[in-house]
Parts: structure tokens; C-alpha cells; sequence
């Protein structure tokens, strides 16, 4: 469909992705026109099928390390805002394409800057807790500077991210553009993908199997998650408030966005396995490299700006995640069945 | 002249700059064909003129952004070694150039190391001591991971080459590119340029012509400074020593090379005042943001693995500097009063 709005458009890099395809959905609902680029490297045409008879809604594969020119000029197209989702976003992903990762974080925002740039669009990056490595600073606020290894096993995520911040700045400062960043912490729910090696899809696709579900270190690590509509709140609003409520945070405004309750792996486990009424039982393995201790994000800015908290509980959270996750194995094992010839 | 020799070619890339220039001599004396490229945006032809004759020197203006294709294929050419010391690398250039020192840090960093895969060539990445940004740990080892402010006003610089060295570990882990790191500390000496904003130059100049000599702070902040003779054969020993004897430093060899004896920028403005036997006076200003306070290499690895440690004393550098310093100083003012018309 043809994207025209009262309220404008917004072209959403990496719109097929988890958080991509709730955003497209999202801005959808509060009349944007929405146009999605995606890849498709990680992210899937089946997270935006039912979007694609909406109006205002249009998707287009296309490589953002490519081109700046993300979509062809059109006067009657009034690009007010560019979102930047694009990104291998899991360890597993990102392990499979480091080159690929730290193309789209480094020449992909670049393009897209210079594309928001040329729109005079406004501009939100997609950041992450990653930013912040193994931090020496429990909860982590925006002005903590991080502790990341440049050459690690997970660098080609963590540095591309913080080149993509890098980049941010520069172009906000020598061009002027309005940018956004958020570090996005640990997000779930539906549309996550189930062998991405995270911890909610790993235990929710265990646990509905009923195989063990599988915990790395001694499961006293703790993390932080939130569920994905409250995510997508955060991010509207970070992308639509007013440049002059984001003045106080100076000239460039970075907002952690996650629920900051803790548990510890085990205890998510222990939940998952509630939520999921599972037997299985729960497994330990050595921790990879590089793995953060600790990970909560401060939200102090995000309350006082954007007047967001998190309202969704984890349990809550995990119910209405389930659904997805049941169909989802389900489907998985059709198919492998399908392709095996196994009963 | 055609780029043959019996010890291999070197590609050098950013060969035009201060430091560039400098390997491209030491590499011609060493018996090896190079082939400099550089996109003159800081580096300068002045440079190099003095190699153009030089049997088995080849000079290509060209932009490592735009292209893995470094050097046309030529079967007679066999280019053994890359060199990556393209970047424009002085805060006073970086900062009127950062979308450039972005792009060249990670488009440029990823096209070099495309090209030296390619070739299968030994890879050298010039890194910086900025990656380790503002330290909390003094003098800073190789496993340090650094404390830089991801969107500070060096950040374009400091991530790029953060960025450039997660490009190295993923280029070495998924593409087997036999990768070496530099973090390259302070340096100086001839074919620095006057107008870079670091200190030795600053001082040198304002020495000789009898002009303030400008200290941002309270001068008490400390740093390091390498002759560039002893940085150029640090350089060249990390890129020829053999792959085995850096096998104890794990998969990924990062070296710091610089000078480690401290001095406060104070004393440094005193020696220069000394060395150009200058009536100048040292004038205070204010220190520009996130200007590390200390900053000093820990050369163990360098010691150890290349037995090297820098041999010229700073008093001995700033001496032979002085006459390179004293002409260039004459040139500007001939050229700025060729210019104007003044006398």
C-alpha cells in the first residue's frame, strides 16, 4: 500500500525483526505511515505478513549497508522520522555474521544518518545494554561510559553499536540532525526467534518440549527483561517527544529503555517452568566468553522524559509470550517432521 | 617506479601521512616494494616526494572508503603485508573531519582487511592509545578495556578505531587474516604537521617564533612521547616478526608501542623552550572535554615479544625535530607573506 499519512512516515530499518515488526504495528496504530526495510538476514517476512494489507503500510528488501538512498524520492511522501532496528541482535546471530554485524552498525547507520540527514527527519538509533559491556556500575545509567573488551568474542556487536552512537553524535553535532538514542536492554515476547540463544526462548522452547533447560555459569548472573509492548511504548515515545523535552539531557539525548526488576537466570527458569506448568528439569554449562555479570538498567531518564515505566510483570509477560511460543514449536516440529519423514 | 622486490610488497595505506611516510622509508630501506595510498585528506604528497625515485615505490591516490580493490590485480606483484594507518589522527583534524575519520575507521578498516584476505597478506592495524579513552588504570596494559564516552567529542575518533580493531578480531576469527595490532601511544618528529593542535608541534612552533606557549589545564596532566624513528621500527618489527612468536599473546595480537617515560605537559613546555633556546612564556587555558588526565603505555608485550623499546630520549627527538620544526615555520611565514602581501 502506499504510504501517506496525516501524521507523516517513518521509515523503520529492520522492520522485519522482532522489535521491528512491533514498531511497524505500533506506529501503524497511531496513524504513521510506516516503511519497512529489511534485509532479512535475521529478521523474517513472516513477522509483518498481517501488516502488509494495512494501509500506509509498505515494505521493501533492501540492504542498508548499500545505499543511502533507503527509498526512491517521492514528493508526496513526507519522511518525518527514521527508526534504526537494523541489526543481528543475538549472540547466536551475531556470532554467525560478524561481518555482516559490523557492516550494518557502522556503514548501515551511516547511511541511514545520512538519509534522515537529507529528509531533515528525525532520528532514533537503536542502541543496547551492550554499550556498557561487564559494567563496573550496578544499575547502569546513561552517563556511564562502559567496559568492553574491543576485541572480545562479542565486539563485533558491542563496538559496532557504540561506533553506531558515535556516529549519532557526529552527525547530530556537524549536521544537525535530531537524534534519538535508545539502549535497549533484554526485550521478549512474541516473535522472538527460538534458536536466537537467549535466555526466554531457550527456556520457553525447553520447557514446552520438555527437555532440560539449559543454564550458562551457575545461573546467579541476573538480567533484566522486558516485555515487548512495553519496549515499543518507550521507543514512541522517545521517537515522537518534542526535540524541546530533550534539551535538558544536552545535545544528545540517550535513554536507557528496559525494565529494571532483576532476577537471576535460575529464577527465570524456575518461573518459566510455572508459567509453562513443565517437568523438565534444569541443566548447568560453562559460561562463554565475555558474558556480563550483572545487567539493570537505570530508567531515572525515561521516567522523567518520557514519563515511561515498564507495566507489564514478568509472569504477565511470560503468559503472553506463551502462545507464540507454543505454536511455534509446534510449527517447528511439523516441518522438521515434513522434512524427515518421521512420525 | 614498478613495485618489485625480492622481500615482498607492502601495501600502506594512509602512506602520505606523518606516520605513513615515515613507514614507507623504513620499508624501502628494508628491501620491500610498497605501495602507498592515501586520499591526501590529512596526509600530504610533500610527504613522500622525496621516495617517488626510490626504486620499487609506487604512489596511488586513492580513498580506501570507496573500494576493497586497493591496488589493481597484477600477477607480478605479490603483496605480502597491509598496513592500515589511514585516519586523519589529531584532535584538531578529526574534530573538522569526523564523519570522514568515521567512515575511514570502519569502511576503510573493513576494505583493507577485505583486500589483505584476499591476498592472504599479513594485516597491521594502526590502533590508538585512545581506546583506552580517560584510564582508571595507569600505565594502561593491552587487556585494559578502556574508558571512552561513546558519543564524547573525541568519540568519532576513539570508537572508529575501536570499531577497526572488533573488524581485525572478526577478520582474524572468521577469515583466518593473520591480524596485528598497534596501539600507537603519543608520537612525534619531522612531518608532523604545525597546525594538528598536539602539543610538541603547539610548542615547537610557538617557541620559534617567540609566541606564547599555550597549555590547556593546569599543565600537571602527564603523557608520553615517542621519537617517530623508535615508533617506526616498532612498527615494522610487529609486522614481520613471524606468527608463531606471537601465539603466547592468544588470537588476537594487540601490542602497545609508545614511549613510556612520563612528563607533565609543564615540563614538556619547559624542555621545548630549553631545546629552541626560545624566550617564549607558557600561557594557561582551558581544557577541552574529556582530555584524558594521564595516559602511559605499559611496553611489556612490546619488550618481550619484539624486543623493543624505544632508544631516543625526548630532549635527543625534540633536537632532531627542531630543524624539520624551524623550516617548516619559515615556510608557513614566507607563504602566509607571499599571500597577503605583507612584509
Amino acid at each position: 500500500m502506499k504510504a501517506k499519512s496525516q501524521r507523516g512516515t517513518v521509515v523503520v530499518a529492520g522492520g522485519a525483526g522482532f522489535i521491528g515488526s512491533h514498531m511497524c504495528e505500533r506506529l501503524l496504530d497511531e496513524s504513521y505511515a510506516v516503511v519497512c526495510v529489511d534485509n532479512l538476514l535475521t529478521g523474517r517476512r513472516s513477522n509483518i505478513d498481517h501488516l502488509s494489507n494495512r494501509p500506509g503500510f509498505e515494505y521493501r528488501q533492501a540492504d542498508l549497508t548499500t545505499s543511502a538512498d533507503l527509498i526512491p524520492d517521492d514528493p508526496s511522501m513526507r519522511v518525518t522520522h527514521v527508526m534504526n532496528l537494523a541489526s543481528p541482535a543475538s549472540p547466536v546471530h551475531y556470532g554467525k555474521h560478524p561481518i555482516e554485524t559490523l557492516k550494518v552498525g557502522a556503514v548501515g547507520t551511516m547511511n541511514a544518518l545520512e538519509f534522515a540527514s537529507r529528509k531533515g527527519a528525525v532520528f532514533l538509533q537503536a542502541s543496547t545494554s551492550e554499550v556498557y559491556g561487564d559494567p563496573l556500575v550496578n544499575p547502569q545509567p546513561e552517563d556511564y561510559w562502559g567496559n568492553v573488551n574491543p576485541i572480545g568474542p562479542r565486539s563485533m556487536y558491542d563496538e559496532a553499536k557504540r561506533f553506531a552512537e558515535a556516529a549519532c553524535a557526529a552527525y547530530a553535532r556537524s549536521r544537525g540532525v535530531d537524534v534519538r538514542i535508545a539502549r535497549i536492554f533484554n526485550t521478549y515476547g512474541p516473535r522472538m526467534q527460538l534458536t536466537d540463544g537467549r535466555a526466554i526462548p531457550n527456556f520457553m522452547v525447553s520447557a514446552i518440549r520438555g527437555e532440560p533447560l539449559t543454564i550458562y555459569g551457575d545461573g546467579s548472573q541476573t538480567r533484566s527483561f522486558c516485555y515487548i509492548d512495553d519496549l515499543a511504548e518507550g521507543l514512541f515515545r522517545l521517537l515522537t517527544v518534542e526535540h524541546s523535552m530533550l534539551r535538558k539531557l544536552g545535545e544528545l539525548p540517550v535513554i536507557n529503555l528496559g525494565n529494571p526488576e532483576e532476577v537471576t537466570i535460575l529464577a527465570l527458569a524456575q518461573e518459566v517452568l510455572q508459567v509453562t506448568a513443565s517437568n523438565s528439569e534444569i541443566a548447568l554449562k560453562e559460561l562463554p566468553g565475555d558474558d556480563p555479570k550483572v545487567r539493570q538498567p537505570d530508567i531515572g531518564r525515561a521516567r522523567e522524559i518520557l514519563k515511561w515505566v515498564p507495566g507489564v510483570s514478568r509472569r504477565e509477560g511470560l503468559r503472553r509470550s506463551l502462545p507464540y511460543f507454543v505454536s511455534e514449536v509446534s510449527r517447528s516440529w511439523r516441518s522438521n517432521n515434513l522434512q524427515t519423514g518421521r512420525r
